[in-house]
């Protein structure tokens, strides 16, 4: 029997997909090359052949075969070692010099299953075979493709806001100038900072950059939507940027890997760094986005809110609405940060609010037997209980039903029906989580995210994205992060936490 | 040639040792048995039948191998699976349970370092040959050796204040509710309350410990030191206690280690698991420990005042204290995500005070190019240059002279002899970082910890401690993680990181 | 001719009131009681003594002639005093005591405006004059009229919630306490739980409230509407209670002096004392009521998003909904504090959001010029704007129309029909300013507003309310307080520095 | 018999003056003119014509009779009025114009003590008789003494640091550029600033103070100390400053005074306003000082940590030490709002370490009883008891011995002795605490203060400082203001309440 991947083409089939971004769906017959056929005895090899393509990142020399490189100008300056670890055969402190070997691959998956029956098991094969699939390391080369004083860079942050946006910008500048670029801008308010007359360029440098991430928001203004790639290149081409960094979520890097593609197809010189900005952190691979960490700190406020109004409240019941348009894990990390959620409601998991299984009925029993009760649910939970809009936004997302006040509106129904009184509170904290700053997790994170993207840059790589994986710093491709937005898996050990947590039955 | 590795007697060789507790130092003639032939062609093979047998976790079948095992009372209530990957050949609904396979494996290293000379390289051959090391998943088992009408458990929290203490007793015990336990306690003030007849074992319930997460420090109290090993299995033995949760840090940790040991030879059928407590996140082979991210997040507040009175002070210096006996992950992380540092100072790098390239002149160098400057310093940092104490607290360790403080005087001392004024402002936050409550990444940590403890009691595991590795979670031997404090690796790109961050250069 | 003064029958008629709740109408020909005679040369003299007998405070002995006094349980254990101030003929060391003279007063107005032109003027008279209005100075009083072994107190929190409330209930009980009193009760749910038989008294002592102020709510929950002012005073009656503290806004104390009545009628030896609880600081004659600080300053965090997301965004607005049914002190200070607001509409001040001089024009000028905007805006503000719901809630108070969704929607569509793209974000913190603990300033004074309702029951008063005035705590009888909300005056300096901070124009 | 008074000579006899600035003293033969003579039928409005005299405020047309004023160009842009008061007689809309009448007055004092017993009591004779004493409102006047166009105004900030700082200056900043101002610099680093040859003036306007409030500290630098006066006024001429803002303590203050007569001196047409600034709240006749507020909120923080810490361990004790040189106000309110604190200190009030009734013997005593405890200390507490140091600051005041440090070793000293152990932990938050932004209550009182120093300047008034005075804004002649610092009164009510709050006993 056979079983097939993809990474691309299948997004929208939720039911076949594990969080994780690879696919095991069955091969048909007409299958497409992604397609394993496990009979094989290499099939293994083979797997992590077309992985090691996939997952290859696109460098200037693919375009220019003759592009030059220098010795890196990024100096570490560096101290004395105060290891000497391998005395004999290995390399003195000369030789040192704290740069990352091309070849330096981090592991995408850790944990070796056992068995499929194991919870949260992503397996490749029916024996769950443990199979490497290697992924590059980030950081600073020794080599470089791009001479600082030839470097115009810029930088763009586009869509909603998000904690981190600042710092990430902050150390993009500060990184650049460790390089010895002088020439470095901001774009306003998003792509459409390129076409938009009226909107001059921001000149950007460690003293404008000091104390920005201070403050939540984006020092250059975010916007959605934009003018068209090709309009976005001739502007680049016509302001002499050779540099541009990408701050933005999947449509934003999809627009990323189009201008770098449009470069390649102009000749152009041009490295194209994305940096992920999600706070749903629902980008396919990697731990976490930035921001996402401070969302949850921040939305236990909200919680304990929701909490205390409860608690204090004859027949009390708090509900908050977190984001998460399509992923839960706001809404599933924040309930089990705060030990204070008895229902949580996220995308990934169906439920119905009314009959013998439905979260009403539920709030009656929490109601009776503990007094109060706290409901926690994420933006894009339920949208087949909600009016559909058909509206969508500049960025071309659906404009969700508000699930939050349909489920507050249901609530004081239901209570009213039955004849039992019930306090019911709504909170949506969303922008004042979004306004933010960075807390120190997520500043950390920001400032090796955005040192890499220089790195990447510097290192002539174009068409990459920065992220972490399993705690370490990788570059991945585009395309292999943007084809769907990462979930939150229901068989995961940390979405069953969540449920021990809580505590709350199946809704179906 | 030969190099050897141990875990457990070179611990005071620093300079032979890599940060992550792995040890590749030549073998001598007399070689050890931990000492590795590399011209031995099965020498990988040979280390990872060493590591798996070294990563072992005790099992209460290793001393009563006739121990019944039950179902699990552990219930996951499961509900409607949404995903359906595996049509054929793969588990149904009914088979699906949530459990974890005994033989579920977490890699301890996912990088691959091509080359001993790319940026924080740790090796185990002169080739930096990949080596598999597989450690034990963490996570409720299918079988438990525990009946919970049966068990008494009890918790103890040792040592001094960390930020999450409450939230893992919390968890700890609502877990233990889960599976069935009626009885629980916890023991007054550490290990002092094993002996101390004036203080009470205090009756936990899901009721008393619902809200305590909310505040700082420990429900039970804390102490350090205590009675002996031998009493304090005698005290259980008299108690009825047979599962013990211990929460502290290395000294805590031998401690019950030798409990379960004592157990053994008793042969007491009790579960002895340990949850590493140390702000300073300097366990061995594990990502971080709870409250490490608190203090971090905390010590912003710290530095961004010192930063805020250097700034506003005429020729303003700040210095600013933080936690980091022997390990310097809170100066150089806080340092990293404040931006706002120019000097960190840690225990693993040493550093002159006076000289050409001491501190104080390079602190003269930034007041005159920058009016103002902060350093960060831990604890432990410098220790050379203060006066021996020689005293040591009741947990053994050593008290360290006051490094801080030094900095300060010596500081003041040197701008008045050189003529030039200086206003040195020094922040000591130490108190108010430790006794905070945990944010929300450090509650979701010390949630999961507290859920795998219980996981591991229950599952029959003993002397065995939890943790994170690569962002899973892990049971180690206790062992393992003890034999020396986990530390900053001067070679490691988040040292360069910091060092890129606050610029400064080499002080020796 | 002539003007009269009430504080009682004209609390309909805005436009004929000032902020401070004094009366200055003309008399009409059937003028009442309380109307002035300018020409009568003892105006003063009469209005005066008027005054006196109106904020006289009721006491036990108008109803109980012969009841006994006791010296004071209350005791301050009097330290060494440090001061000798008056040799001779002053207090001994011995007389000394730390008690209260019945006869102290407290200045009700302190400014002297030379003229009725003066900015904030409030005048009785058409010249300004300078008239002394006393009212009495809380505090312990040597005498007391209840022996402490024979009280049973109680305390009720009614309406909604208000940051401080566990604060005052917590220093109830500690002063009960302190006095000797063994036997207080809390009653759950406000006045619902004296008729609720499902709801049982929670015993109250120092050591169930000794930390209970480090959260936000109630302690003993809160609830609006309940029995009959008969049903309530016959449970009293069943239960034993003799002290009643009822902490609530203008229902609430109606309910405690009917209550007061209903004891006197009855010759039921109880003390009935209030606390005002108005997040809104809209009790009349009070410097500030309790959880308003705590207000202002929540708000600022959510003033501060909506800066941050209308600074961040291409032609941002952002829309801040705060708390004020009635009265616009949280808008104008938070507004005053934060100094990022552009617009502060409250309900004392009409406004067209239509028009030439309207809100949305300004906003298009604001955009144009600024190229952002932050409104913020009382929930009372603009209601002739908002369809009428006439619905009511448990307390009797109209459910109000949403002002803060009409500006959002009607901003939203202005722009739209004008063809100016803008970005108009919306936050309504309330629930998450409401559950928020008491900050410091209002910890303190719920600290002394909860010791003097202690010490005024003791005292023998009944039917009053402590508050403070001018920066001293008094006694106010109830009715005087209660006629109508307190309300920003759009002519004081106060609302003047608000326009001066946002610099918007009349929108008339 | 005679008392004297005198706000000028006595400061230095604590034993003989109340906390509030006003004397009560024995004429003595020799007696001063000062001395009242009571049995004088006219000794009080003899008192009250010199209180007027001694706080009339000192104006431009004191030394330029023929000074020109002119319309104010501070415009409210008035809004339509919703109060129609006064129908007859009253100012119509037309004359309205918001401004201050320069006759209005504001009480200095609003308790009538009825007997000199009353606690609190602060009393002029032995009857307590009741005296009006009155002092000019703030505010913008109708006519001003100064063309905008010809103003340069300099801000100069001195001393150590307060959170507001930043919100007086950008107030400041803000209210010139409305009169029309456009010659607005930044004097950097305190006085230091006029002599010293390489710090630059800075340039000030709204948008470069636009968003300093959010951060703490001070954006032009403070220092201590500084050329002499005379110096400073050549500064001034030569730099043509015609407006002087000087934000400080009382030396600050002095030198203020002293820079107003050495213009008036010179005939130069100057106006020098001063902004108290003092964090300790230790300004003579003020409600209190900016910063003081976000000083006790802060301070909380450490004073829970204390706590935890405290009742965490085993015989914990907390010992926090709080600024307060001379004033315990900080510690006072920081412990009232707390409710966590055992024993509070204070300079006011002398205290024994050891002995029977000494502190030392009290710890004992709540170690026995409740197992832990928490003291806060402010810094100018007990100098009796550590060793004089004689050194003294750039301020000129004297550098304190540290009473923390000294209780913490006799309190671990003390328990040692006596065989029972205990774990003392200290606590200095200072740094932490003088860094802070200021919080939204003292973001309200700097924006006033600020607008109010800018009026007072325009009204042609100098040598006179702002304050908030029974909860209205007031100018008052510098002199009366820093004869010596505001005290704790320890016969007042808020002492008491304190003690209350602690149950602390007399520890002489």
């Amino acid at each position: 029997f056979r079983h097939g991947f993809s990474s691309l083409n299948l997004g929208t089939l939720r039911s076949q997909r594990s969080s994780s971004g690879f696919f095991k769906v069955e091969c048909s017959q007409q299958s497409s090359k992604n397609c394993i056929d496990f009979s094989d005895p290499d099939w293994k090899s083979k797997f992590q052949q077309d992985f090691e393509r996939r997952f290859n990142i696109p460098h200037i020399t693919d375009t220019f075969p003759d592009a030059h490189s220098f010795p890196s100008t990024f100096c570490l300056r560096m101290r004395t070692p105060v290891t000497e670890d391998f005395a004999e055969g290995y390399p003195s402190d000369e030789e040192w010099h704290g740069y990352i070997n091309n070849n330096d691959r981090v592991l995408l998956k850790v944990i070796h299953y056992s068995s499929p029956t194991s919870a949260g098991a992503e397996c490749i094969d029916p024996n769950c075979t443990w199979v490497e699939q290697w992924v590059h390391r980030a950081g600073p080369r020794e080599k470089i493709y791009f001479k600082p004083e030839e470097v115009k860079a810029a930088i763009v942050t586009c869509g909603g806001l998000c904690p981190g946006l600042n710092d990430v910008i902050r150390q993009i500048v500060i990184t650049l100038e460790i390089y010895g670029v002088k020439n470095i801008v901001g774009i306003p308010f998003g792509y459409r900072g390129f076409s938009d007359k009226g909107l001059a360029e921001m000149p950007l440098s460690r003293k404008v950059v000091q104390n920005i991430h201070l403050s939540g928001g984006s020092l250059l203004g975010v916007s959605r939507g934009g003018p068209s790639v090709s309009d976005i290149v001739s502007s680049m081409e016509e302001r002499g940027i050779n540099m541009l960094f990408v701050l933005g979520g999947n449509g934003t890097h999809a627009g990323a890997n189009a201008i770098h593609d449009e470069c390649r197809k102009r000749k152009l010189k041009v490295a194209v760094v994305g940096v992920p900005k999600t706070i749903d952190n629902d980008i396919l691979l990697m731990d976490k986005t930035f921001g996402f960490d401070t969302a949850v700190e921040e939305a236990q406020r909200a919680i304990n809110s929701a909490y205390i109004e409860a608690h204090s409240a004859y027949h009390g019941i708090g509900v908050v609405k977190l984001m998460g348009r399509s992923s839960g894990f706001i809404a599933m990390q924040s309930s089990l940060a705060s030990g204070q959620v008895d229902i949580c409601l996220i995308p990934e998991v169906p439920f119905n609010l009314h009959g013998p299984h439905g979260v009403l009925r539920h709030l009656k029993y929490l109601i009776e037997t503990k007094g109060s009760a706290v409901v926690c649910v994420a933006e894009g939970a339920g949208q087949n209980l909600v009016e559909k809009t058909n509206a969508t936004d500049a960025s071309g997302n659906i404009v969700l039903g508000d699930i939050g006040v349909r489920i507050q509106q249901e609530t004081k129904k239901y209570f009213k029906e039955i004849g039992i009184p019930a306090d019911v509170k709504y909170i949506d904290p969303t922008y004042m989580i979004r306004a933010c700053r960075a807390n120190a997790s997520d500043g950390i994170l920001c400032t090796v995210l955005g040192q890499n993207a220089v790195h990447g840059a510097f290192a002539g790589y174009s068409g990459i994205t920065v992220g972490i994986c399993n705690t370490h710093y990788v570059y991945f491709p585009i395309p292999e992060v943007i084809s769907h937005p990462r979930e939150v898996d229901p068989n995961s050990r940390m979405w069953h936490r969540c449920l021990t947590s809580t505590g709350q039955p199946d809704f179906i």
